[in-house]
C-alpha cells in the first residue's frame, strides 16, 4: 500500500527516466541499495523530493534539472551525473548543460566547475550526445 | 579607451538591467565600490563574468540567472538578493523565483533554503511583485 | 483537513518546543513568514522535517537536537539559535550545548566554533540558564 | 618523553578504540602516515583532538561520536568512515548511527546524506554488525 | 600558573599584535569573551593556534597571514577583519592583502572575494591605510 | 590569432610550469581535455585566470602560489596537487607547502588538513623532493 504521494512521486519518477523492466526508476538512484540500513530512505525520497519537491508547479522540468545541477556544481557532490542524465531526458541539450557549468565559473570558481565538466563530459560520451559546434 | 569585451559585457548588462543616468550598471554592483583597492575589479567583473561568461552562447538570460541564482542558494552567498533583481528584469516571474529555491530544498537542506526566500521575499515586496495565487 | 503526517510532525512539534496560543509551533520557525511566496513550505516542514525524520525511530529527541546542531554549526548557517532553545527544551544542559560546539573545534575549526559560541551564548542568557561551574 | 596531554589523549583514544600491538591508536589515523612531511602531526593530533578536546567534560563519549559524525556529513569530507567505527567502539548502535545521518537530511539535502550512508553501509559490513529490523 | 605552551602562545601573539595594558592579546579575539560558557577557549586558542601552530617554523608571519587569510576567503567565514589588521601589524602592505583577495576570485568565485573585498577596504579605512596607487 | 591577454596567460604559465614540446602548458590543466563540450574553455584560463589574475601586480608568484593552495585546502577540492606542483615551480620549498598546510589546521579544521598533505605527500614523491629534517 503506498501513499498517494509516493504515487504523485513515481509519475514524476516517470517523466525524469526511461523506466526498465528491472529498474521502475530508470537511471536514478532513489534509496533503494540502502534497504539494510535505511528502510524509509527510498519512500521518503520519492514522496518528498519527487511526489512534494519535483511535483511543485511554478518551474518546467528542464528548469528544475537545470536548478539542481546548479546547486551540486556549487556543492562539489558526486550526484552531478545521475542529474545530467535526468537533464538529457527531459530535453535539456549537451550545449545546456555544459553552458550552465561554464556559467557558474564566477559564481563558484574554476575548480568545482572542472570537476563537473568531467562528469558530465563522461556522462556525454555514454549517452552517445556531443554538443553542437560552435566556435 | 575600453576593449571589445568590455563593450560587450556592458551591452550585456544592458540587457539584465535597467540603467539609470547616475547607474549606467543599473542594480548590479560590479565592483565599483573597490576602487580605492582594487582599481582593476570593475573591469574585470564586466569583461569576464558578463564580456566573457553572461555572453556566451547556450542558455538564454532566464535560465543563466535561475542557474546563477541555484548556486548561490547552495553557496549561502549574500549575493542572492542582486540576482533576484536581474531575474525580475529578463522575465522570471516570481513563482519561477521562489519555486527555484523551494525546488533546492533535497539537495541543500531547509536552512540555506529559508535564507534565500528571506531574501527573495523582501526584493519582491520592493519590486511591487508577488507570486500568483495558487494552493 | 490535514494530512496524518501533518498531525504527526505537530505532536513532534510539541515535544521539542512550549507551544502558546499564538505560536502552536513555539519558537520553532516552520515557515509561516513565507505564506505570500511559498504557501506549501509550513506544510512541508512539518510534514517532512518533523512528521517523517524528526519522528523517526533510532535516535532520542536529545541525540537529534544535538545532531542538527552539529552540522549547523560545520554549515555555518545562521539557524543555530532556533535549535539551541530547542535543546534546552528537550532536556539537553547548557553544558552539553556548549560541549557539542567546543568538541567540533578540531573537524570545523576555531572560526565556524566561535560564530557558533556566540549565537548560543546570546541565547543562554535570553533563555535565563547557564553553565554548571567547573575549571 | 611525553607530555601529560599526550598521555591524557593516548588514554582517551584507549577508550574510542581497540588498540593492537602493532597500532596502540587502533583503527584511528592521527597522523603516522606524515611523519615524513609532517613529523609533528601526529603529537598535535593526539595532544590537541584528544587530549585537549576529546577529553573535556560536558558530553559522553557516544555524545562526542555523534557530534563528530554530523559533522562530518554537512561538511561532505571522507572521514567519515573512522568516525563510524569509533562510533560502534563506544556503544553507539548501527540504527543510531544511520538514524544520525538520516536525521541530517532536511538540514544538509540528501546528496550528502546518501555519501554519508553509503560509507556507514560500507563500515556495517566490515564490521559484521547491521541494523535492527523496524518497518 | 600557565603552561609553557601557553607562554609561547602569548609570545607569538605579541608579535603579532600591540598589545595595550587593557589588552594584552591586542586586536585577536582569543575567546576571553567566552568565559561564561566555554571557561577553557582561551587556554584552547592561546596553546593550541598560537603555541603550537602559529609558532610552528616552515613559514614567516607574512606568510602565516596570507594563508590564514586566503582560507577564510574560502570559506566564507566573518573572521576575515582580525586577521587583515594582523596582516598589517606583520607587514603585509595593503597591495598584498587586496592582492590576496582579487588573486582568489578564478578559486572561490567572485561573490566570496568581493565579500572579503568590503571586510578589507573598511579595515584599511579604520586603520588609517591605503593601496599605492597603481592602474 | 590570439588576444593580448592570451599572450599575457601563456607568458605566465611559462613562469609557473616547465613547458614540454607536447605540453606547452606544462603540469598544468588549463581545460584542452574539455575541447568537445567547453570549446572556449582553455581560452578562459588563460586570459583570464593567467593573464588578468596571475598577471596582477601585488604578490609574488611564491605568494601567489600560496594563496591558491590555502584556499583550496579549505574548499577541499582536488586540484590541489597540481598546485604544490606549481609552488614547487616556483621555489616554494616543501617545508612552506606543507607548513601552509598544517598552518591552517586551527581554520579548517583536521580532516581537510589531512586530505590536503596526503596530496602534497604524494606530490612530494612523485617530484622526488622531501622536507628538511626537523623535529
Amino acid at each position: 500500500m503506498t501513499s498517494d504521494r509516493y504515487q504523485k512521486g513515481m509519475t514524476k519518477l516517470g517523466e525524469l527516466t526511461v523506466a526498465t523492466e528491472s529498474s521502475p526508476t530508470g537511471h536514478m538512484e532513489v534509496g533503494e541499495s540502502f534497504k539494510d540500513i535505511a528502510p524509509d530512505l527510498t519512500r521518503l525520497v520519492v514522496e518528498f523530493a519527487f511526489g512534494d519537491i519535483y511535483a511543485r508547479p511554478g518551474l518546467d522540468n528542464k528548469q528544475k534539472v537545470l536548478t539542481t545541477i546548479s546547486a551540486l556544481v556549487a556543492q562539489g557532490t558526486p550526484q552531478i551525473g545521475m542529474h545530467v542524465i535526468t537533464g538529457l531526458n527531459v530535453g535539456l541539450t549537451p550545449d545546456e548543460i555544459a553552458g550552465c557549468i561554464m556559467h557558474l565559473i564566477p559564481y563558484v570558481g574554476f575548480p568545482r566547475a572542472l570537476n563537473a565538466l568531467k562528469v558530465a563530459q563522461e556522462v556525454f560520451a555514454e549517452q552517445g550526445v556531443s554538443i553542437s559546434s560552435r566556435g
